[in-house]
């Protein structure tokens, strides 16, 4: 499959220029646009990703757990295929060879639903993998683009419970909601992230600086980034003037409380700011006067994807990672370590913020159900 | 909450006697005010259940997978509780015990919706549960009933994603099918069983009987229970008379195919007996020309509960174990096995059908979900 996304580039290139076409004829922003572009390196860079997946162990057969009961019967808990999964995703064409990459790994089928928006390089990308697919002996449709650049078939995608096992939308809060509230076939929600950093009254003040900043900067668009700061009032008057001057020197606007406020150029946050998953230079900004607060906080206005705590405090960082409710919790590092490849996972195909099957980054176990395997001699009861 | 249980048995008892009294008044049929009758005996095997549970190993904070990254991060994936469990279930008031107590040592709060009939006894046992709570020095609203005769809470359960974390209907088909198709709250589908025994060419006859006896009569209400049977057409001559005859004598009705309809008492079967999940001593009989056939008919028909084939020959078991999709599937043994008490679990809230999450029968464990523990120094990207 990586081979042919390369040999046949020009198919897929082709394919994708009409796309953009359309697009920049639709008036679309630059920044979707670019999402949606492909390149010859972008394209080499996913051959590369299915490389690398194929190159991960494979998850199927393996025992998560075995033992011989007192009765001499042999159990076996093994990985198996969910069968057949949905992916319904937006824009980015990328997700299209990754994901039928991950699903056919981990022993899946795959129906493919993206953006009717890449409708044209989708189907240049799938029918490059399905001729891959069969040349590699299988057959082509372990991997399918789900046609119709309507509604219809994300419908019909979500009441095909029975035939499809399980659905993973991919995109903005709006395409997660509605699957997840239309959908019969379970799903696995994954990545909106409203993540917070939490600065403690015990923090080194300069590690504090750097997480803040590489959280918030380090890529905004991303489900990861940090959304809100709250800054233990003991270290206000020593913090605020500095991740202030830090972040404005970094383009970053602040939306804060009345103690940011007193700063220059810092905008009033209201409930809005401090649920708001901004995916851009934008950050909510929040004085607490205790731990209590900062959890409080967490608890009303946190995705529950992830949050830190940047604290020395032993005391404190076991009570957050305790309480904190999130799929990462991370004491002294970047929200932006969530993430499949950063954890060693070697490929990832989303990240759930779900708490049922899978939470936090997916690799190819998540993409795995199990099977209970006992052997007997003529065992009865 | 075991031994409130047993001190406050006569408030529980004088509860489940109007329901007892409603029932029959109702004309309700008398196996299922069997299910709904309490006796100082049952009230005492409920108080037995919790202390078995209560006994387990606490599965919160165990450490599912751990290690420290190249970059110095130690990385933890630690069992958490879902946070709020809704049971939705049916009839026998053993439940209500039983459910406060696996989700309480799992670390839950639980939400319990008991049926309509047993409404004085669950209230009775979840106030007697409640007090217990409380003078643990645990807040009592760990435990509630949800209130309401009415399908109107059953409804509000079923509607409250992000309040509640994950529901478990437990119960009979229609039911389980109607939370499935309304809930946006995650649910784990629990418990439908149309299981099958598969006698190969190469089986040995004689615990080809046993355990096609122990899994059809052993008990019959349960969801475990077989209620196909499949015979390779190379025994047929040698195994129907006697599996017939065997059958009978244990006043199993037979619902065959031609070749089975050839003995003297055996009714005719069609598709309906293939897809039923009886739950009575009935049993759906045929005779297949090869493994392919058999798996096709499972394939076809199987609820993926549980499913069994009885051979000498490991080529054939080897396919069976690979090829059958079901929660469980058993070489030489007898369905009845798929139990989470069988299995050495200790507990089992409901036995999942469904590959999301669990599969089979659910202990502690699988009333958790996991959070990552991200350790770090300052750490950034």
């Amino acid at each position: 499959m990586a081979d042919a996304l390369v040999a046949r580039g020009d198919e897929i290139l082709a394919g994708n220029a009409d796309d953009v076409a359309r697009a920049e004829a639709d008036g679309t922003p630059a920044n979707i646009i670019d999402r949606l572009r492909l390149t010859t390196e972008r394209l080499a860079a996913m051959a590369q990703g299915l490389r690398d997946v194929a190159g991960l162990a494979d998850p199927v057969g393996e025992v998560v757990r075995g033992s011989v009961l007192a009765n001499g019967l042999e159990l076996r808990q093994v990985r198996v295929p969910f069968g057949v999964v949905g992916m319904i995703y937006e824009a980015r064409p990328n997700v299209t060879a990754d994901a039928a990459g991950i699903c056919l790994k981990s022993g899946n089928a795959v129906l493919l639903r993206g953006s009717s928006s890449a409708r044209s390089s989708n189907a240049a990308i799938v029918a490059v993998l399905r001729d891959a697919v069969t040349a590699s002996g299988l057959d082509a449709d372990v991997v399918q683009l789900v046609p119709g650049d309507t509604h219809d078939s994300v419908k019909a995608l979500m009441r095909a419970r029975g035939q499809v096992d399980v659905l993973i939308p991919r995109g903005g809060a709006g395409l997660i909601q509605s699957v997840v509230n239309e959908s019969t076939v379970p799903v696995i929600e994954t990545g909106v992230g409203n993540c917070h950093v939490y600065v403690d009254r015990a923090a080194d003040l300069d590690k504090a600086l750097a997480i803040v900043l590489n959280a918030k900067t380090h890529r905004t668009s991303v489900c990861n980034a940090a959304e809100s700061l709250l800054v233990h009032a003991d270290v206000a008057d020593a913090f605020l003037p500095r991740v202030v001057a830090a972040l404005q020197e970094a383009d970053v606007t602040i939306h804060g409380d009345a103690a940011f406020g007193a700063l220059d150029g810092v905008l009033p946050a209201t409930d809005d700011d401090w649920a708001r998953e901004y995916l851009s230079l934008d950050i909510a900004a929040r004085v607490v006067p205790d731990l209590d607060t900062a959890l409080d906080h967490i608890r009303t206005w946190s995705s529950g994807h992830s949050d830190a705590i940047v604290t020395d405090d032993q005391g404190a960082a076991r009570r957050f990672v305790a309480e904190v409710d999130s799929a990462a919790v991370l004491v002294n590092a970047s929200t932006r370590f969530t993430d499949g490849g950063e954890f060693g996972f070697g490929a990832e195909i989303g990240i759930s913020t779900q708490k049922l099957h899978a939470r936090g980054p997916m690799g190819l176990p998540e993409m795995t159900s199990t099977k209970y395997v006992v052997i007997g001699d003529g065992h009865v009861r």
